[in-house]
């Protein structure tokens, strides 16, 4: 009875049309060109060398998309195992008819060709999206993107804010500031102009949010201005080579600066927390950073209390982290949980980590999923396994275990796949 | 047939009458006079606050209790998901007859006025604790409680504790200590004589148990006498702003003496750890503590091996805490497992949490449940709720997986239910 | 529907011949002679402490061995929930055609006469291994163990190192050292010319790992030599007088060195992560130790970089460090999960963390379990305990969830039984 209540909760919650919220999608490119843009994904490629494979095996420069696509088949054998292989096997069954239950070295070939001819068709990022149900996608965008050139209602920006944060002190950062914003930059004064520039520029293109991603000890505080002009100055004249505290107080003062701005442009500012850069420094590309478990919400507490007109939708990296993220989200009007973000990307962790949001959080300040994804196929088996997990969830502790009706659980999980995503995020602007 | 399984072990679990170790129930006025009272639970009010209703609209000195319920009902909408807002159908449903699914603008003065007329017939409380089958419960009693025109036997006092170990740097928490035991304090000796007068008051009024919520922070230790003696100095002089190292050493000496004492009056002392205090400053009343997950039962090494004889039931915040909960009362003789707390008191997080407990740790050391409430009408639906994840937990796990009779687990459920709270608070002395 | 599926599934694994990687099996007495050597495993006399019997009633010098059972078995029923109690009965049933549900007053003698005369036939080690289904067992032999007199095919020698790391301050290590290498030790040269020897020894006698069990403040990192040197000058002359900054240089330098050797003699390193040791001093033998769970593997940042080429097998004592396990496996090639160690070796906390693992871990990467047995007989009920685990989460999470075939989802189940632990061992070598 379980498994068929599943199934019928999972159909009507697939036939949703979606708005993703977060991705790294490039409006320009959006769909794959061949499978090596899809094998290509970290996940893949990580995966891959953890099992063995060599990273100059797949990252000498030069090399054939189709050659690399082989080389990574051969080592897909130890990944059957995994649900990121299933991602896979689901796309090449929905957009490319593939029948098998394994892409081997005797059959990858013809699926390559084949689907490379079905990528190279006009309009299959289009058909793309339609497949998935996906009305809307937004972008990662460096702070200087001009974002001209795409659909800003389909391809949503997203001002992504770690360079401004944590990299200021780069000079090629400040100058990529300087060129975005117009503004030259030489005290903590026009520094808030330039980055009001980018608020502006951003928010006339449509943007719907502010993101950043955060090391676990990173804990935001106020930063007073003579405190964070002598930063200023020290991080401008000595860079990389400033210390360690005028570097953190001037990430300090950008990244209040940044939650004033969200709050003056009523955007809402996605935090992910906890990601540890460049931990395994060997790795593949994209497929270096960890993270460190020990990280609390309590970090964020001036923030919150300071800015309570910016929503903060909040993904974090450590399942251990999910309570309390439900918990905050529970008590502080201007918190809301977002996805299951990468490590904990996976069905144990986000059956455990959703049940326990869906049951304490209120229904309006929960993000249900998004897909994190560089190319749009990947929209499509990511959300299906969300949606799997979320009507298993609604199957057997709202409907069995609380007595709902099967209605009242599909339109919970409406909201949250959808409905809040297009309040959260002013779509309806 | 799990189901079937698991509905049969819930009935029979259901037919045990309890007692409840933890609760906030004033004495005096035991249960609701109206809905106002229920719906002004902090779960509710500080969910609804966080799903947009402002705090003003419910704290307006003076406002009248079925304005405020309107006003409250009016906020529900985005908690219906929640399993608070399960308890309170289920209140409405088990103590007024209440058909419907949801509390409305359109329905609920209609049950306001209907419940308010129940509540106040003469031996309204004594219907709610006979409904509930519970024989008595704990109370939370400040230290300065007289304990008196109330039936002990039915309501047993329990001596609270927080005061007296992070307050007494506050002149008004000496003058009341000094009140309540007849002894002026001056140093360490006569304070301790003074919390010796505490426990000989409780204890003769019936006392069942010390308790004390901790931050996470807190590791106790023994502090040296000269060492207590000159913190007492600078705290009494210098009170909120004697130095954090005086007042930590104060609370500790206070801290140590409680823990003396409960052995000395064979009392257990629950410790319920992890919650910081006023995170959300701006928030409702009691809906302003959240908690850091990083703390560790190893903070209180000391305590356990210096007092082998005090039984320390103990709750944590957090449900990344409870393994070593597990593991510590697997290991100390003197520490229990207590009950599933606060932020952890919601389906998900029980079940993972009671599960773990179940398997590992001896059967005569487990405190299944208390309720933590303030008004006796909460009794029902959160036992309930508990006992409809025991019944699953014995169902699956113990009757399924490892195959025991249905009358084993229902003897093992009874005993962390009931037998337990009995035999480690003393309820047969 | 499920059941009949987890049946299936665990009778085939069951029929699998394994190979326990992890167990403290004397080779010379690898099995129990009588019952007291069972109920003697510290599980039982610590959760019978820990249950109200005084440890001075079966570590009194001299106790019968008969005696002391009966007084365990008056202690038992508080245990009878347990995980650990079912082992016993499970070893009763299988060894000794027990039939009862519990082990009590009323029955035990007729049990211990009856197993004792079973224990002390010949042959009944091999006899336990036949019903065990166990083809090798790995054994933690000491530094100086000389590793003779017995089969190395069968009982595999492992280097356990936590004196060799943690205790060389203690004079009788260093004397033990010396005797065992043949090398006097003055010097960082000379110490790790004694360390080298071990290897030469233990490898010449067909070990396969090195291991170790680390506190969980434990953060590895190289010192550079003139440091080591100082530090084992410190140490040497002061003891355990030495400062800790000293020692924990002499540690990190002998922890470093044993990393060298282990990539030299191409030997795993199994690190057991997270023991705080003697937490409960009073506590029975072995029953002591705790941990505290705010530990992260980015201590070990370092050391898996230096060292691409060893294999670190690794074991978290505690569930909430089990995501970072699964995450460093799923990015650093020569990190591999081992098992699930001691207060995370029950049925709710293996089925969160394996689930984890099995999904997301590249399979070849995965040692699914070990005994950590003292005596073979315990292999038996603690296989089966896993296995009954992992024909549950193949049945729910990779049959039903995913659509896998059984075959498929055996195939992965006998690899992380006993494929990985060839490969990842070099049994086949």
């Amino acid at each position: 009875m379980s498994q068929a209540l599943r199934t019928r909760l999972f159909e009507e919650l697939d036939a949703l049309a979606l708005v993703d919220p977060h991705s790294h999608i490039n409006p320009h490119a959006p769909a794959s060109h061949t499978l090596a843009d899809i094998l290509g994904y970290h996940y893949y490629t990580e995966l891959a060398h953890s099992a063995g494979l060599p990273k100059d095996r797949i990252e000498a420069a030069g090399l054939d998309p189709k050659e690399k696509v082989g080389r990574l088949v051969e080592a897909l054998g130890p990944l059957d195992n995994t649900i990121q292989y299933s991602w896979l096997i689901e796309m090449l069954e929905v957009f490319f008819d593939f029948e098998g239950l394994f892409l081997t070295p005797g059959n990858w070939e013809a699926v390559y060709d084949a689907s490379a001819a079905r990528m190279q068709q006009p309009g299959w990022a289009a058909e793309v999206l339609r497949k998935s149900k996906l009305e809307a996608v937004f972008l990662t965008n460096d702070f200087d993107d001009p974002l001209e050139g795409f659909d800003t209602k389909l391809y949503v920006p997203c001002l992504r804010t770690d360079d401004l944060v944590f990299h200021l002190a780069k000079p090629e950062v400040r100058q990529r500031l300087e060129k975005a914003s117009g503004i030259s930059i030489g005290n903590t004064v026009n520094l808030r102009q330039a980055i009001g520039q980018l608020f502006e520029h951003f928010t006339s293109h449509g943007a719907k949010a502010c993101a950043i991603s955060l090391p676990p000890d990173f804990a935001p505080e106020r930063v007073e201005p003579a405190a964070a002009e002598t930063a200023l100055e020290a991080v401008f004249s000595a860079g990389l080579s400033a210390s360690a505290e005028r570097r953190r107080e001037l990430s300090n003062f950008v990244f209040w600066t940044l939650a004033e701005f969200c709050a003056e442009h009523r955007l809402p500012f996605d935090l992910m927390i906890g990601v540890n850069r460049a931990v395994y420094a060997a790795g593949v590309y994209q497929g270096q950073d960890l993270y460190d478990s020990r990280v609390s919400l309590v970090q964020y507490r001036e923030l919150f209390n300071a800015f309570p007109q910016v929503t903060f939708p909040i993904s974090v990296l450590a399942s251990v982290t999910n309570q309390e993220l439900t918990s905050y989200s529970w008590i502080f009007p201007n918190v809301a949980t977002n996805g299951h973000w990468w490590y904990s990307n996976t069905p144990a962790y986000i059956e455990h980590d959703a049940s326990a949001r869906l049951e304490a959080v209120p229904r309006t300040k929960q993000i249900g999923y998004y897909s994190d994804m560089y190319k749009l196929e990947f929209g499509l088996p990511k959300f299906a396994m969300y949606k799997r997990i979320l009507a298993k969830i609604l199957a057997e502790r709202c409907v069995i275990d609380r007595g709902w009706t099967e209605e009242r659980a599909l339109d919970f999980g409406r909201q949250v796949l959808r409905g809040n995503v297009e309040r959260i995020f002013g779509m309806e602007k």
